[in-house]
């Protein structure tokens, strides 16, 4: 486990893949953001982005899978405060999301026992094309004292 | 349908209610934030939060299908451009989401035939604390030109 000591500004942790189906996009969609350009094709293809785009929440969300596998699955994260996002970009059926997390800055606080740690991600296509810009403020435990 | 003209800053549009149920926790975590706090009800009643706490990306996916339904059902909306969000407190098994959304800014772009309206959300529990706070930077199209 990492705590926060073990953390350095500019450190990277790059994402694995999780590919956008459409299936799962209409899911979603169907329960948190029910709107026809991400739960009807048809009404989809005759709007202006020509097809269906998946709910920015749901990019989110694989942002937040990916930031899990990459990074809090080792890191010892307390809680998340806060989010900037940016949609850069619509994601479609068929992408294959990927992307990394780089922390941006680290400041201790001693007499909590933790950090505040700034992590600035990009979520790509398989293109390299940034749809997805979040900046995290979350807490970090700082490593426990060793017993006496 | 409501276009830009036809909104007012300071306008509010008060949310419905959503109920948080274990296993709609559940199945969203394991999906989308696999860790235990949001997965395993047993770790995280040792846990410090004492039990099961949402995925603050679930809390936000619910903020999308409240203001869907209270706002975007009937207003002209294009596209999301950012979030800023803060998570205030956990929401735990059994809260009932509800909340409302109020129009800070309306930025008219004539020559777009749009409009950047920055709308801000309260997400409240059934006893009226604050749990998600967002702040969302969207376009909203202008009324069409009658027809010549």
């Amino acid at each position: 486990m990492l705590y926060a000591e073990d953390l350095r500004e500019g450190q990277e942790f790059p994402f694995g893949s999780y590919p956008m189906v459409e299936d799962e996009m209409l899911a979603f969609a169907r329960q948190y953001d029910p709107i026809p350009i991400h739960t009807d094709p048809a009404a989809a293809a005759a709007s202006p982005f020509g097809g269906l785009i998946a709910s920015g929440l749901h990019t989110m969300a694989i942002y937040q899978r990916l930031i899990v596998e990459a990074m809090w699955n080792r890191v010892a994260g307390i809680a998340g405060r806060s989010f900037q996002i940016r949609l850069a970009k619509p994601v479609r059926p068929g992408n294959k999301l990927t992307g990394r997390a780089r922390i941006t800055t680290i400041t201790h606080r001693s007499e909590r026992r933790d950090a505040v740690v700034i992590i600035t991600s990009n979520i790509t296509t398989e293109d390299g094309e940034t749809v997805l810009a979040v900046v995290l403020d979350t807490l970090v435990a700082a490593r426990p004292a060793p017993r006496a």
